[in-house]
C-alpha cells in the first residue's frame, strides 16, 4: 500500500458522528472497520481480520502499553493520534529494542465528529509509516456521551530486542554520564499554553516524535556502553533521574545551565510556576552512558534525527546516595524530588 | 508468589480514593502501583519495572487487544477485571496459540473508591492464575470527574502458536459443523438485568471465563479438524455467522431446537425482545470442525473445563452462500443478519 498523504479524503460515510452503534460489534461496526480503517492500514497480518494477529517471533522481544487520555485532543505539533504511536513504540525502543508491530484500541465518547476521527487515524497511518511499524490488530468501543472525553487511545507495541542492547537500571554506575537528546518540556507547555490561552511570539509546540531510528543507530554504533534509556513523560526528566537515584543507591548531579529548553517553553514554565524538569515530554530520551565513550555518543547522537539539540546534562556520582542534586544557573544547589501530586493531568 | 485469596485485604493507602495526582506519573503514581499493584502480580519480568516488558518468544505468536468500558462495572458472575483478563485470554486462543503474557492499561476516573479499584485487581489476579497468565507491563491514567466511567480497561495479550493449530476462516468449507461451547446469551443478559432491575427466580450470571485450557486439550486431541474458533462476544453467534457466510460465500444453517440456553436468559430475551444469538458471550466459543470429527470434538468438549453444556447448533452448506438460515422451533426458517445498531451498549 502507497503512503497516504495527510490530506487523503475522508471515504463517504452515513453518519457524521460516531454512535453508539459503531462500538456494537455489529454491522456499524464492520463498515467503520471497512472503510476507515482496514483500507487505510492495510497489510497481510491485519486483513487476516482474527481476533488477534498472528505474528513471527525469534528470540527476545519487547512488550509494552499505554492509553493516551490527552487533553485536548490536537495541539499544536501533534495530535493524540500521534502521540498514541510515539508513545508506544518509543517505550518499545527504550527498553532495546526495534519496533515492529502495535494494536490500537479507540474508546470514543459517542458524538466524536467523523471527520476528527478521520484526522486522527490519517496521522496515526502516517507516524506508524514514518517510524515503521504496522498495524496488526484492534478494538473499537463506543461510550455514551459524558461518559468519556471525545477519544482515549490505548496502543501496545512489540519488537525484537536489538542484539546489541543491554538496557538495565542496575548497568547504571557511578561516573556515567547523563545525556539527553534535545529540548526539554516542550509537550507539556504545547499542551498547557492550548488550555490556558498563553500567546508567545513563537508558538510552543509538542516535540511528539519517534525515537527509534535513532536509538537503533545509536545501539549498532555504542552497544552495551549505553546502560538505560529512558522517555521522561509524565513526571518529566526529574521523575526518571530521582528513580535512578533511588533504585542503584547513587548520587545524581545536574548542571542546570546545561539543561536544553526552548526560550518561549522556559518563559511559560515561569509564567505558570512549573519547573521544566517536571513537565512531560514525548520526543525526548534520557541516555546513562559509560564515561568513555559519552562524548562520542553525544556527538553522533547531535547528527542523528530528533538529536539536534542533545546536550550532556549531568553525572552519576558516588556521593549523595539516592539523591539527585541540581547545580542552579546562580551557583545554589538543590535537591529534586519525584513529582508530588499532579501538575500537569491529562498530558498523554 | 503464592495465589492471592480474592478477600485478600487491601494495603493501607492515604487516599480513601483515586485522585488525579494518582496518574501523573511521579510520588502518587509510584505509591499507587508499589503498594498496589507490583507485589500483587509481582513476577521476574514484571519486577524490571522498565517501559515495556522484555519477553522470550520463538516462532508464530498471537498478539490480541481489547479495551472494557462494560457498565455496570461489578455484575453477576464477575467484574470488568476478569471479564479484561479473560476477553484477551480467549482472543488469543482463539487464534490457535496459548496465551502466556498480558498487559494490564487502566483508564481511571477521579474518585473511584480504592476497595473498588483494589477488588477489580484481585479479580485479575485471580483469574489471570487460573488462566496461567502473567501481567508482565502496564500503565495507569487517571481522568476528571465527567471525563470517563469510573474505570476502563485494557488488556493486551501474547502466547505462541499451537503447533498442531491452523485457524483460518478459509479453511472453513461445505460440510462442517458448527458446534457451541455452552449456553448462549448469558453475559449480555446478566449485565441487562442488572440495568433493567429485572429478578428472576434463579439469577442471571455472567458466563465469563478463560477458554484457553480448553482450547488447548481440543487442538491438542483434534489439530487441523479444528477449522476455525471464534469467540461471540458484541454481535454474538449471529454476528460471527453471518461473517463465515460472507467471507467464504458459503450457507449456514442453523436448528433453534439445538441451540443451548438457559431458562432465566430465555425468559430475559423474550421479556426485552431480544434474540439471545445477537447477544454477547464471554465464556463461549464457535468451533467450526470437520464432519468426519464432529461428534468426536463434541463428546471432549463436553468433559472438559467450561464445556458441559456445548451442542451442535448447525452446518455449513453449499446452498444459499452468504446467508445465516435459522429453522425455528415451530418449523419456520429465517435469515440472520448482521447485528444493526446498538442493541446493548457497553456490555463488554
Amino acid at each position: 500500500m502507497t503512503r497516504m498523504s495527510l490530506n487523503c479524503p475522508m471515504p463517504q460515510m452515513n453518519y457524521d458522528i460516531i454512535t453508539l452503534g459503531h462500538g456494537s460489534g455489529g454491522l456499524l461496526t464492520n463498515r467503520l472497520l471497512d472503510q476507515m480503517i482496514f483500507d487505510l492500514f492495510s497489510n497481510p497480518i491485519l486483513d487476516e481480520r482474527h481476533d488477534g494477529a498472528v505474528i513471527q517471533a525469534n528470540g527476545p522481544i519487547a512488550f509494552s502499553t499505554d492509553s493516551f487520555v490527552v487533553s485536548p485532543i490536537f495541539f499544536p505539533g501533534g495530535n493524540i493520534g500521534d502521540l498514541a504511536v510515539n508513545g508506544t513504540v518509543n517505550d518499545v525502543a527504550m527498553c532495546g529494542a526495534i519496533p515492529q508491530y502495535i494494536s490500537l484500541s479507540f474508546i470514543i465518547e459517542e458524538g466524536l465528529k467523523m471527520t476528527e476521527f478521520w484526522e486522527i487515524l490519517l496521522s496515526i497511518k502516517h507516524t506508524c509509516d514514518a517510524a515503521g511499524v504496522q498495524v496488526v490488530t484492534g478494538d473499537t468501543k463506543v461510550v455514551d456521551k459524558g461518559k468519556g472525553d471525545k477519544i482515549f487511545i490505548n496502543t501496545t507495541g512489540i519488537g525484537a530486542m536489538h542484539p546489541k542492547a543491554n538496557i538495565h537500571i542496575q548497568n547504571v554506575q557511578s561516573g556515567d554520564k547523563i545525556i539527553v537528546s534535545g529540548h526539554v518540556a516542550s509537550h507539556g507547555m504545547a499542551i498547557m499554553s492550548v488550555r490556558e490561552g498563553l500567546s508567545f511570539e513563537t508558538e510552543i509546540e509538542s516535540d511528539t516524535a519517534y525515537l527509534n531510528h535513532t536509538i537503533k543507530t545509536l545501539l549498532d554504533e555504542f552497544g552495551t556502553d549505553i546502560h538505560l534509556l529512558r522517555d521522561p513523560t509524565r513526571g518529566g526528566v526529574s521523575t526518571v533521574l530521582t528513580e535512578i537515584a533511588k533504585v542503584r543507591s547513587l548520587g545524581v548531579e545536574i548542571i542546570e545551565n546545561n539543561i536544553p529548553i526552548l526560550k518561549q517553553v522556559n518563559a511559560a514554565c515561569e509564567l505558570l510556576g512549573l519547573d521544566p524538569l517536571y513537565v512531560a515530554n514525548e520526543g525526548l530520551f534520557v541516555a546513562i552512558v559509560s564515561n568513555d565513550q559519552a562524548e562520542s555518543f553525544l556527538h553522533r547522537l547531535r547528527q542523528l534525527e530528533f538529536g539536534e539539540h542533545a546536550a550532556m546534562i549531568g553525572e552519576v556520582v558516588s556521593d549523595h546516595p539516592g539523591q539527585v542534586l541540581l547545580k542552579s544557573a546562580i551557583g545554589g544547589r538543590r535537591v529534586l524530588n519525584m513529582l508530588v501530586g499532579d501538575q500537569l493531568p491529562r498530558i498523554c
